[in-house]
């Protein structure tokens, strides 16, 4: 029986043909390379107090947490870590998970016990939109950032609808309208799910999120999701919102019952960044200057960026050839960025996709630039 | 907007009138409970160099992976411990995943490119149904370890069929007859996707799987799935098969390429702990003598219980608040047991599910099988 290993070979041959074949890198330990491709934007991954937190973490509870977090898998670090989060982001109550990929399909779904329509936007993450997919309920996609759509999308439906978008899109970095969303949602009695794993540590104040920041914090009709993964250096997802959501996904949530929960060295690690995180002020400053001042540098060199909201910016390539070579040479000159191609990017094109990141040095973050402009097509 | 909260609310009393309220209940670090819950059952969470090594990797590599293995998530970490994993289970290939969960999920929605028809076992787990369910390909649910069944399915099927099963089955701990589903699927040009999270580290030589026990490991056939959360004590899942296949994940797998990857400290403690049970003869030995000895003591006392294929036996319960309270009185006298009342068991009953834990001294062992006994309904 070997057929089906033709067939994924000539997958695989037209994949090579249109120049979507992925490679993973390994990278040793202490690489040199400078980052602007993870999401590590606050530089809190390898701070000093995050890692020993972590390493106390582990010493204390070993090193999974052994069970579902319903059988053994819920720890004191657990409990402590999902208090933290609730006061931060404003909200009733927070839900750990074991990656921001299952939080999502667990919200999602869990919502769509008291909704019979998702509204979801066009640009959505990947986890968002199997959520939709799982869930089985009528999903319509809506364009970009576009209340005015999804008030029309609304209006046309009976029942109680809800929907689904992120705040810092992950791959452009631009800002979801969020007030004018939630405007259009509360006055049609619909449910706002925002996806805030780009802007949690990094917009609102203390780095409460993109839903803090649009004032939307702790309201009866919004569920916020995030993932411990980006600027907290972690690992893990997030769900956020009144008491009785969380307790429904407790009891119900799928990817939260029948899932390993997240170790609890990782959680331990994670709340001590939370605490780091809210009192960052001066790492965000810092994102703020580097995001005005990589857009400047690389207009000045003609090309098309999108200004970041928090902390990703897209750069547009000619193709997906001509954008992985561009990320190569970086690379080969000491400088990793993001290379987007379809199937990863919303809208069919390519392009490098560069992330701020506190932790590096200004004159590392001056050399990238240089390169970044030096190695393109 | 509160009318959804209400909705939710009367969801919950429903739940709760039927018993099936689940409470999460935080352990202490250094909890003193016996633990026959968990699924640690080389003991390895805690075993001091698995902590060490991970700790290594902290320091090394920081808390998070910081992006997906495609960006900047892969590190060495992940890469030996994906060589380690290909040559103990006997694949050609096998990739990481940040969980069992996600790693299902790929694995049966990325196998659907060349198969229009899902057959599923019966009790298969959730995560196996929800990858069955985001494939959007057919699938028909087999009845439970029933190889005629399935070949009667394959036989009314024109096209390349998956059959989906575990090894060792999650809750009632029985095995799959994997050489016979195999005969079968061989047969008929169809796919085996064997689940061995509860078989990996305590079946086949030197704790290679269920799929090795049964001379299967490097079948063309033949694609494994396992989680790196169970026997090796630590995170993350993990899909073997051929490298045709891998490659094919890696380059379309959605739970694979938009999720960060597993912690590489994570990785660096569970590659320990993989190296620690292809050695640990002595603890399957111990296993073994003790699901013999809980069969005896409990069978003794006029419990219904299924002798168990590796570490994990179940006891039936009479209704799910009986189920609760045989549980909680264990725990109170410092055992902790799993309860399993539905949606969680397969087939709607409740149970206790214990679990065999080679950590555990003979002491404590001998008291914990007492101390069920005793709070027995
Ligand atoms: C917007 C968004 N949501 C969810 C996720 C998934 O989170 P995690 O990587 O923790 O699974 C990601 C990235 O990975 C993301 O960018
Ligand atoms: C049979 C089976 N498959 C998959 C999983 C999921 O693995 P993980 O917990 O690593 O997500 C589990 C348990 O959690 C399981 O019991």
């Amino acid at each position: 029986m070997s057929g089906w290993l033709e067939s994924l070979e000539g997958l695989a041959v037209s994949r090579s043909k249109a120049g979507l074949t992925r490679r993973l890198r390994p990278r040793p330990a202490g690489d040199p390379v400078v980052d602007l491709a993870g999401n590590d934007y606050l530089g809190l991954a390898t701070h000093h107090e995050v890692i020993e937190a972590s390493v106390r973490g582990l010493r204390a509870y070993g090193l999974g947490a052994t069970g579902s977090r319903l059988v053994r898998g819920s720890s004191v670090a657990h409990a402590d870590l999902e208090a933290e989060l609730a006061g931060w982001m404003g909200a009733g109550s927070a839900l750990v998970f074991s990656s921001g990929y299952l939080a999502n399909l667990a919200a999602v779904r869990s919502l769509t016990a008291v909704c019979d329509l998702i509204v979801s936007d066009a640009y959505n993450h990947a986890s968002l939109i199997d959520g939709c997919k799982i869930s089985g309920v009528r999903t319509v996609v809506a364009p970009h950032n576009s209340p005015r759509a999804v008030a029309e999308l609304l209006d046309a439906h009976g029942g109680r609808a809800l929907v689904v978008t992120e705040s810092v899109f992950s791959v452009d970095g631009d800002l979801a309208p969020l007030a004018e969303l939630h405007e259009v949602t509360a006055a049609r009695g619909a449910l706002l799910l925002v996806d805030d794993a780009h802007a949690l540590g990094l917009l609102g104040p203390a780095g409460a999120g993109g839903v803090a920041a649009a004032g939307l914090a702790g309201r009866s009709d919004v569920v916020v999701t995030a993932t411990l993964s980006k600027s907290l250096g972690g690992a893990g997802g997030v769900v956020a919102g009144p008491p009785q959501f969380i307790r429904h996904l407790i009891d119900t949530g799928r990817t939260f019952i029948y899932d390993t929960a997240l170790p609890p060295a990782v959680a331990a690690g994670v709340h001590e960044a939370v605490r780091t995180a809210r009192l960052a002020d001066d790492r965000r400053a810092r994102l703020l200057a580097r995001g005005a001042l990589t857009v400047a540098r690389l207009r000045e060199a003609g090309f098309e960026v999108s200004p970041p909201a928090a902390g990703v910016l897209s750069v547009m390539a000619p193709g997906p050839e001509a954008a992985l070579a561009w990320a190569e040479d970086c690379r080969d000159r000491g400088v990793a960025v993001g290379c987007f191609r379809p199937p990863s990017t919303p809208d069919g094109s390519s392009r490098l996709r560069l992330t701020l990141n506190a932790g590096v040095s200004d004159a590392d973050f001056a050399r990238a630039l240089a390169v970044i402009v030096e190695c393109s097509p």
